[in-house]
C-alpha cells in the first residue's frame, strides 16, 4: 500500500525535484499540493506547480494555492537562489490548468480530517500554510498519520543569516506553531541536506537521456549551482527538498534522533534560529525526529535512478 | 440605513453588554457573531454567546465558533476577572441553539467578501480569528468598510502587565498582524474605556425595571466590580466593549488621532505592548485612528437608555 | 547645612543650567561633576563643564572626564537637540583648566564613600558612570545618601524613540543596572520635565540684566527653542535638568509615587523604554520614588531668581 | 623571551590546571591574576587563586579581586559542576596572602597600559573584568598585545543552555562589549574543548607521583568527572580552560578560522548564543581567530608532562 502523499511546497527548484521524485516513485502516491509563498510568489509557484506536474504528465495531481505572505515577518523571497521565476534558468510552458477554487489551508484540513491517520505531510516551504491549518483545526495534529519537514539548522550554520535556515527565518512563527503542535514530525535540517550535494557528474549522468525531464533539471539546477559557488563556495548544489520527501519511503537514508526542538522567535540576531536541547536542560519531552547523520549516496543514486526511470518514461 | 455589525468577541460580561447594546440600537444590525477565546475558553464563549442573545429573544443573529488558542503565545484565560463561566455571577440557561457549521474566520472571510464595503467588523476580544481572516484573504482589507477594535493601552497603564492591556497580551502576533493589515480602523485603547465607569447607581437605575435583562446585568457586573476593586481600586466597573460598539454609531463619544500603532512583539518585558508614535520618529503614515479622550457621561446616558428600553421590550 | 552634591552631567544645554543653578543655590554645595558622552562627546562636554565653571567664576569645582562610550549600544550623541559643540549657539571661551586625572567612576566612588551617607548624586546624562561605579564598588549602593535622576518616560511619549527617552535609551543597559542596584533613587522623567516649559517670555525677563551668564542663556537655549519648535511644536524648551536639580533642596515641587520601575533592554521596539507597575502586577517592592505631578511655574520662579542673582552676583 | 601572561579567571577547578599549567610552562610568566564571578564568588575563587598559588609555591604573584556580579544578568554561580567551593572535592589549606587592594579592572588597565604591547591577556572566566577594564580605558584595546578568551559554543550546543555556553551565558552583555571591542583575540570555545577530555587513566598516570599537586588534581577533578558524567555521559571530564591557556605557546595544537564573530543579548531564548557568520552575510570583517579544530592528545601530551614536571620540583 503506497504511502498517500500531500506536498506543501514552494517550487523552486528542488521542490520541484521533489515533485518529480514524488511521481517517480511507486513507495507514494502524491494526492495533492497546497502552494505557498518562499521561493518565489504564491501566484508564481502556484503556476510552477502546475506546469511541473504538466510537464511529467501529472496534471491529475490538484493543486491548491495557499497563503500569500508569512505570518508576522515581511515577505522574503529569493530571487537570488532560484531565479525570478524561482526555477532558475528553466522555461517552462504556462500551464494549461488553474488552481483549484480551495484555500491549500482547507484542502490540507480536508483531506487529513477526511482520511484520518492516513495522509503523510510533506512541508518544504515556510509553514505558513501548515501554522494557519493547525490554528483553525486543531483536530488534524491527532489525525494526521506523519510530517516531513525541510527545515532548520540545528548544528549547521544558517543560509540565511548566520543562525537561520531559509525556511525557517521566512515566517519564523509558523514553525514556532508547528514545532510546538504535538504533530508526529521528522525534521531534515541543513546538517544533513548540505552533505547532499547534486554535482556536475550527477547532472552529466541525466543528461545521458534526452528528455524534457533531463533538460529541465539542467536548466533549473545551473541556476542553482552558480548561487551555490558564488555564495557559499559548494561546486554542486543542495538539493534539500527530494531528500526529504525520500524520507518517506526510505527513512534508512538518515539516522534521527528524538530531541525537543525550538524556534527562536525574539526580536534579535536570533531570528528564525532552531535549535536541539542535546542536554535537555529544559527537561521537555522530544517534540520531533531529527535527520542529524545521512547516507548521501544512498539518496543520491536513489534520485538519480528514478529521475532516469521518469525521463526515461516520458521520452 | 443602519450599518452591518459584525461582532468578534468573548463573551465575558463587558463582551455581553456589548452584544446587548447592539440588540438595543436601531442605528446598526448585527449580522452575527464569531466567538474566539479570551475571557473563557472558546467553547464557553460561543455558549455565552448563544446564551445572550436567547436572552435577549435575537436568537436569529447567527453564532461562528473561532480559533481556540493563541497564534504563538500560550492560551490566557481570565477566570480572575470574568468568572469561571466568563459571565461573573451570572447564571444563564443552556442555549437551546447551536453554533453555526462554519468556522468564525470563513465566516468573517465571507460576510466581508459578500457585501463589499458594507461591513463594519467590531472586534472586542483577542485578535486571533481576525488575522486568520486576513492571511487567508487577504482582500478583506480592501472589502471591509471598517474596523473597530477594543485593545491597547497607548499612553495607560497596562491591565494585565505593566505595559499590555489583555486582549493583545493575550494574542501580541494577531495584534500586529491586524494593525499593519492596511484595514481603516479605529481603536479604544485603556486611555478611554478607564474614563468610563459603570457606577454602584449607574447599575441601580437599571434595577429600577425589573427583567432578566437587568437581573443580568447586576449579576455580571457584581462581579466584574468586586475585581476591580480588589486589583485596581476602581469603584465600579470598566465595560471597555460596549463603548467600542458605541462608536460605530455614535463616534461623538470619543476624540481621536490618526497615528502609527504598533505592537511590541519581542520576548521581552514589553510583550503586547501598544505605543503611538506621536512625534512620529519612524516616520511612518498613521495605520489607525485613536480615541485619546473621550465624554463618558455622554457614552454612560447612551448605555443605560438602550438598555432601560431593552429591559422594558422583554419584560 | 547645605547638601553636598556630585553631578554627573553631559552639557548639554539644559545640563549646563543644571550647573548654573547648583551654583547659584545656596541650600547646596557642589563638590565636583563627572563628565559623561550623551548630548556630545565625553571630551567635549568635559570642556563645557568646565567653561560654564569658568563663566560663572567657580573653576574651585573639579572636573572628572568618565566614560566615552555607552556600555553595549553604540554611541548616541543628539547635535540636532544640542549643536555641535552641546551648547547651542553659546560660544564660550576655551576652559584655562583642565579635568582631573582621576576616572570619573573613581571620583563617583571615592567621593562617597569618603563621605559615607552624606553625598547626593545628582545624575543627569546617560547612566555608564554610574553604572560601572556600582559594578566596581558595589559599596556605594548603601554609602551614598541619595540619587537624583533625570531620565524615563513613565506614561509619557519618549523624546528619542516612540518609547524611550534620550538618556536612557542612550544606555539602557547602564539604566537597568543603576534601577536595580537598591540606591535610594528618586526619578524626573519626562512626565513632568515637559510640562516646564522655559518660554521666549522667560528669557526676555532675563534678558533685562545685561551679563555674560544671561547671554549664554540666551544663545544656548535660542537653538533648543528652535529644536522643540520644528521636532516636537512646543513653544518654548524643556528645562530637564535644572528641575531635576531644584528637587534636591525643593522637593514641594513635585508630588511623588514610591514605584517598581524597569527599563526595557530587550531587542525590539520597546528598547530603552522606561515603565512602572502601579498596578503591582510583579509583586515587587518600589525600587524608586517618581515625580509624576508638578507645579510648574514653582520650579520656573526658582529657576529665573536663581538664575538673576547669579547673573547679578557675576556682572 | 617569555610571554607575559596576566590570567581573568574565576577557579574553578579547570581554571586551577589552568594556573598550574602556567606556573609550569618556561615559556610564559605569569604576571598577575584577577579574580572574576563564575564557578564560586569573587570572594571565594580569590581565595582559591591564592591557595592554589600557594600550594605550587608561587605566591609571589599577585591576586587581584574584581567584579562580584555579571552587568545586567543576575549572578549565576556553578556549585553543580565545581562544588560549593568552586574546587570540587579538592580541600587547600586557607592561604597565607591576601589579595592586592587595587580592584581587578584596575589592574587589567595598569598592567596593559604600562607595557604597551607586551601583555597577553587569558580570560578563562566570565568576561565582566574586561569589559569594565574596556570602558573605563578604551585605550587598552590598542595596547593589549593579544587576548585569549575560553567561551562560546560556535556550532556546538551549550553547556549551560541548549545554545550558551557558561562564561557567555553569565555575562553576555559584557562577552558582546569584548567581542566587539576591537582587541586582537582568539576564542576557544566549546567545539574545540569538548574534544580533549582529561581521562581517569591521564589521571592514573599523574597519580604515579605522590604529590600535593596531584593529590589536588585527583581530588578536584573527581568532582568534575562525576559532573559530566551525570549532566552530559561524558566519561572523563572537558578541561577548557588549560587548553585556552597552552594555545599562548603552543598555538599549534588548534586550527583557526578569522571569522565575525557575535553574541546574542536579546531577552529570549538564545541569550548568550555566541555564533559565526561563517558566509559572510552581514559583510563584516572578522573581528577574532575561532580554534574550530583541534588536536587533543597534542594538547593532553603537553598538559600531563607539565603537571608530571611540576609535581615532581614540588615534591
Amino acid at each position: 500500500m503506497p504511502k498517500h502523499i500531500v506536498l506543501d511546497t514552494d517550487p523552486g527548484i528542488d521542490d520541484a525535484l521533489a515533485i518529480l521524485l514524488a511521481l517517480a516513485s511507486p513507495e507514494i502516491v502524491l494526492d495533492g499540493i497546497s502552494a505557498i509563498h518562499g521561493n518565489a510568489s504564491t501566484a508564481q509557484v502556484t503556476t510552477n506547480a502546475l506546469s511541473i506536474l504538466e510537464l511529467a504528465k501529472a496534471s491529475h495531481v490538484p493543486v491548491y494555492k495557499g497563503c500569500e505572505i508569512p505570518l508576522v515577518q515581511p515577505s522574503l523571497l529569493s530571487p537570488e537562489t532560484h531565479g525570478n521565476t524561482g526555477l532558475g534558468y528553466a522555461n517552462l510552458s504556462a500551464p494549461l490548468n488553474q488552481a483549484r477554487a480551495q484555500h491549500g489551508c482547507d484542502y490540507l484540513i480536508e483531506q487529513i480530517m477526511s482520511h484520518p491517520k492516513e495522509i503523510t505531510l510533506v512541508a518544504i516551504g515556510p509553514l505558513t500554510n501548515v501554522a494557519l491549518a493547525i490554528r483553525k483545526e486543531p483536530r488534524i495534529v491527532e489525525n494526521v498519520k506523519e510530517v516531513f519537514i525541510m527545515g532548520g539548522a540545528i548544528r549547521h550554520q544558517g543560509n540565511t543569516t548566520p543562525l537561520a535556515e531559509y525556511n525557517t527565518y521566512v515566517d519564523p512563527h509558523a514553525a514556532h506553531m508547528v514545532f510546538h503542535s504535538g504533530m508526529p514530525m521528522t525534521l531534515t535540517p541543513l546538517d544533513v541536506t548540505y552533505q547532499c550535494i547534486f554535482l556536475k557528474e550527477d547532472l552529466d549522468r541525466l543528461l545521458k537521456i534526452d528528455s524534457p525531464i533531463t533538460k529541465f533539471i539542467a536548466d533549473s539546477t545551473r541556476f542553482y549551482m552558480e548561487f551555490h559557488d558564488e555564495y557559499q563556495k559548494i561546486d554542486g548544489c543542495v538539493i534539500n527538498d527530494p531528500m526529504t520527501l525520500a524520507l518517506t519511503f526510505m527513512p534508512e537514508i538518515c539516522d534521527y534522533e528524538d530531541l525537543y526542538v525550538d524556534v527562536d522567535i525574539s526580536t534579535g540576531v536570533g531570528l528564525g534560529n532552531t535549535f536541539a536541547d542535546f542536554y535537555n536542560y529544559e527537561k521537555k519531552a522530544p517534540n520531533m525526529k531529527v535527520a542529524l547523520g545521512v547516507r548521501p549516496r544512498m539518496f543520491m543514486e536513489l534520485f538519480l535512478e528514478r529521475m532516469e526511470k521518469l525521463a526515461n518514461s516520458l521520452s
